[in-house]
């Protein structure tokens, strides 16, 4: 385990490991799938009911600035940009962009790890905004960087503020998102294998979507799953629900447990498997 | 002027000047400085009274699908995506993108024309919430493609609707978004500087910062400026105040002219001078 490593070591791992395919992950989504076949998957989106009003009129952005080196699941570099116009050259400036669909705060849409669930560009817009309410673990995530959220936390979570609306977005608030700026720490390690961050357990998700219909999930860490699985329960049982999850969540701080409603700026580009995005929340 | 041409066409024209250099624009942009520079510019941004609520619960979503073919400005293809994890070698599935920030339903920073001003990462996000208003020149534009929406027309639709709020993002409808699956039709032509379509005078956005301390301005179209413009007047005059626009907006019929409420979730990229982005409306 690597909670405390350095940019340095990161940098050189990811040169040396650049152009290294990550497919050592097939073996483990093929017994991802059998661990998790009892968990039902319903392709349809969750019902909707009419949408609440928003309350009130303060914005919180939950979204990190996605910087060219943001910290990378699989550990090299993901955003990559180049100045195509300038101003001594052109009169103007502009940038071109090469960049994964799974960096900085972004989406994972059911179809990602599900085929022929929806991609990010046939997400019904009804469920990008909703409700979102925050799980704080960040006392058992400070003793243990793979904690997840655990049924029992989501019935604490209403003992203490009520009630999870339908249609919520369920947060996940580990205390992760201070450690963004240090790539190593962020992951828990340097990449794939290697990683140690907080989660959501299966059990907590299943419970979400027999009891009280969520349209999705989010993180402020890098994977909907803790760092250390080698299942991805998640990505497999709760995505293929059709439900999504937004991951490297921000912010989460700084609104209330419950009474937020968020805005999910997925990028609707042709079928995209997710995309970096913006999220709001007015409180 | 070539309103109603062949998707063949463009293809060939891309084809054709695909790695040619559009620098030809300098020259006009200089010209263009000179000619606004009795506009005042200013680099701070608006000053930001609080935010109102949002009155209702319908969502709009006021982002056309960025198909990798989405007309482009210069007229070669922006959007480009490649598979990199798919179902069978990696047991999920996910793209890599390389595109413009200028491409689909974006946003054009006060950076973009201006050096110095404000880019993507360093927007106000109490800017990217707020009350929008639609400005109807769908009779005008049918008759002239290069129609700009003028003073008169802001104090005509104040007599109809009542008076523009401050912080308002204020949009043109045009009737434009109607063409976007056809580049030709939505460009007016095949690519820049054979572009015909309508957008904003330099005359209305000075008597909205001069009046209504709006946030931004957006546009149906994929240019704020109309399209036959040598001078780029508004990119120059209205961003160079320190406020954004929006350009290839979608949907504006759906809205009403006045009561719904925008929320721009702009991908906030490290020194981006605009992105694609996310827009809904709630009414």
């Amino acid at each position: 385990m690597c909670i405390k490593g350095t940019t340095e070591a990161v940098n050189r791992h990811n040169t040396a490991h650049a152009h290294e395919p990550a497919f050592t992950r097939r073996s483990f989504l093929k017994f991802g799938a059998a661990v998790t076949a009892g968990t039902a998957i319903a392709a349809a989106a969750p019902p909707l009911p009419a949408l609440a009003a928003t309350g009130g009129g303060r914005i919180t952005d939950l979204t990190h600035r996605l910087v060219e080196a943001f910290p990378s699941f699989l550990g090299p570099q993901a955003a990559f940009s180049e100045v195509a116009f300038d101003f001594d050259t052109a009169g103007f400036y502009g940038k071109t962009w090469t960049i994964s669909e799974h960096i900085g705060t972004h989406i994972d849409t059911p179809g990602h790890f599900t085929e022929g669930l929806a991609l990010v560009d046939r997400l019904d817009p009804r469920t990008l905004v909703a409700p979102i309410v925050v799980i704080d673990i960040k006392d058992k995530a400070a003793a243990d960087p793979n904690a997840t959220v655990e049924p029992e936390d989501l019935v604490a979570f209403e003992a203490a503020y009520g009630r999870i609306p339908r249609r919520a977005l369920v947060a996940m608030n580990s205390g992760w998102a201070s450690l963004v700026d240090d790539p190593d720490a962020f992951r828990g390690g340097v990449g794939f294998p290697d990683l140690n961050f907080p989660g959501f357990s299966i059990d907590a998700t299943d419970w979400l979507v027999a009891n009280r219909n969520p349209v999705g999930i989010g993180v402020d860490t890098m994977s909907l799953d803790p760092g250390n699985s080698a299942t991805f329960d998640v990505h497999v049982g709760f995505l293929g629900t059709g439900r999504y999850g937004i991951e490297s969540l921000a912010n989460l701080d700084a609104i209330p447990p419950m009474g937020a409603q968020a805005i999910v700026g997925a990028i609707p580009w042709e079928d995209g498997s997710g995309s970096p995005c913006r999220v709001f929340a007015i409180s």
